[in-house]
Parts: C-alpha cells; structure tokens; sequence
C-alpha cells in the first residue's frame, strides 16, 4: 500500500515533502485538501492533523504532522540518497538553512495568517500583500546571506548533493517568483533553484503542475 | 574553552538552547543582546548572524543559528542523555511537537512581527496582545491536542524521558503564563511543565532568573 499524503497545490510544506518522496523513491497517494475552501477544517481531516494544516504523511497505522519532521523521518527510515551531510556540522548548516523557511518564512504566509490578518485584522487585500511581499523578501534575504559567498556552498545548498534545505529553498524561491518578487538580488539561491529544477524529482511537483491546480 | 551562547532573557529560542546545554553538562558563556534596544542589529552583531536574531550558538570556529538546528547538533555531538527517543517514529513524534512550537508559534510572537505590526501596519499595543493572545492560545490548543491522551505521553511530552518536545513546550507554556493567558484548557502541557520545571537545569533557565532580566 502506498504511503498517503494529505496535501494541497499552493502548500510549500507539502511541496517540501513530494520532492522528498520523489528522491528517495517512494510511490504515494495524494489525497487533496483545499485550505481555500475550508477542507482542512472538517471533522475528517482534523482526526487526522487536529493542527488542521496540511502536510500530514499517512503510513499504514502511524501519521506524520509537520514537514521537517517528515523530511528527518523519511532520511532516517530510507536513508538512500541521504538529504542530510554525514558531519554533525555539515548537518546544523542545511538544518540551520532548511529553518530559515520552515520557522522563519512560510509561517508568516500560510493562509491561517492571510485569513487573520483580512478577516480579523480588517486588512485589505492590497495591505495583507505588503505584508507577505515583506516577508518574502526577509526570507529570501536571510537565505541568500546563508548560501552565498559560502565555502560549503556548491552546485546545491550544500555541497554538490541535494540536501533538505534545497527541499525548503526552491518552494520558497519558488513562491516569491509566482507572487511577482523581484528574485534578481539573490544570485545563489536563482542558481540553486536552476540546478534543482532540472531534476524530474523537483519539476514535476511544482504548485502548478497538481492536479488540484485550479483551471487559470 | 566555553561553548558561547547569544541570547536575551525573552528568547524562546534562546532558552530552549539554554536547557538543552544544561542538560547536556556543556558550560557556556552568556552574551546577552538586547533586542528590545535592537542591539540584534548592530555590524559586530550582524557577523555572527546575518539573520539578526538571537540565538547563535559559538563553538570554536563554528557558528550555528536556528535553535532547533542547534539542539539537533547538540544531541548528535553529546548523545548522553538523549533529547530525541531511539525509534524513527517517536523522533518524529517529538520533532513535531517541537515544530508545534518551534514553526507554527513561537515565530508569530517575536520582536520583528510585533515591531512591525505596531510600527509598519500602525496597530496599537492593545490590537498587538491581541495578535499575540490568538496565535499564543491556538499553539498551546495544538500542543495540547498532540499531547493529551497520547498514550506515547508519559511524565514528559513523549514517556518519561526529557526530549526536544519539552525544551520546546516549556519556554512556550511559560511565555503564554507570563504573558497572562489562561492555561487552565491545557492541564497536560501544565503537568508536562510541572515536571520540567521541578528539575533545576530548567528552573534555572527562567526569562525572569537571567542576569539581563529588567529590574522591575
């Protein structure tokens, strides 16, 4: 049976984890959760993530919430091709990297925030995209800053293997680019999403290419 | 000579870091980096972490920013006594609920979101606790919610042992008492806390017991 992921088209984090799958060779069922419609607040969904937020990873009786937890749980079971360095101080570094999406990025762009900042703030829609082009940039600057210039960096993130911060780097270069930020001031990580992207593991789980795309 | 450790009282993160050394038996020097008077973001600082925040962990030659990428290098580095159990599925079991915190909440409450909910979108101090009580409530909602019940619950977030989850759930709980919110619909975070709390690798950590706590 393959494993189940509960995703949805627009998600970075279940992006995160498609590519994961993808690397590491492990066939799944995508099961589509729309966070613009409301889905993920049913009674169904919530017994199966009570965060009520997508991913969650279903494999046979255990199920998975929070994307890195997932990344780091996919690299230990199926440990081939690693998404982690072999050296503790190899492995802080992508981590550290991987952290600046996961923990410091995407939270302040998910829909809850969108949601609250229009309905219960009473933003308009104009305001709450200066809020999010702000905290795109602040987090393209940040990663950036961390890959350029930097002895460790190579083709990828780190080094010349793919490795779980270029898994947060390209959704989230990869959102900027879809909501009109002007990418030009971060070279290395335009280069890093390149490299990435020429791979079928990353092209073919771009938001675009879901099938719970919506009709343009 | 002594690992060096850049933090400031109020730091979630930086306290999570704080436990896990004390855990650990790793003594360490305290730089303290105010930033409330944005000391985060002077040039000596900026060196040290491009990222402006707190904390940033010193060893030697190396430099690790991101808490979470800090535990996780700790815990590879110092394997006794473990913050992560030994099975896959437990570890991911507490990386999620560290992630509760670590990507879900705590980012939503620090400096650069209150200063610019207040500064850039003019929000007054009583719509900013506003701001601050939602996302505060909705994050000890979901760790309650991963917590209660659970039979992998045990004195601590996940059996009897201290993982990262505690270091994670601690400083959270912690900040929501302080800052005033009812934590009465939590009584397992509450028990959880207790528990850490009454060991003094914990209780010495308090925001309130650090040498650059405010006088009141």
């Amino acid at each position: 049976m393959p494993v189940k992921l509960f995703g949805f088209w627009r998600s970075l984090a279940a992006y995160r984890v498609r590519i994961a799958l993808n690397l590491k060779g492990i066939a799944r069922e995508d099961v589509f959760i729309n966070l613009l419609t409301g889905e993920q607040f049913s009674d169904a969904y919530k017994k199966i993530n009570p965060q009520m937020v997508v991913p969650a990873f279903v494999d046979g009786d255990l199920t998975l919430t929070q994307s890195m937890a997932i990344l780091e749980y996919l690299d230990e079971k199926h440990p081939t091709p690693p998404l982690l360095p072999a050296d503790p101080e190899g492995r802080a570094r992508v981590r550290s990297i991987a952290l600046i999406s996961v923990a410091d990025t995407h939270p302040l762009v998910v829909p809850r925030i969108r949601r609250y900042i229009m309905q219960d703030m009473g933003h308009s829609e104009d305001e709450l995209n200066v809020w999010l082009a702000h905290w795109q940039v602040s987090g393209l600057e940040a990663l950036e800053a961390a890959v350029a210039g930097n002895p460790a960096t190579g083709k990828f993130a780190h080094g010349d293997s793919v490795t779980m911060a270029d898994l947060c780097i390209v959704p989230q270069f990869g959102a900027a680019t879809m909501f009109g930020v002007d990418t030009a001031p971060y070279p290395t990580l335009k280069r890093i999403y390149d490299a990435c992207v020429a791979m079928d593991e990353f092209a073919r789980e771009h938001p675009s290419k879901q099938p719970d795309f919506p009709p343009q």
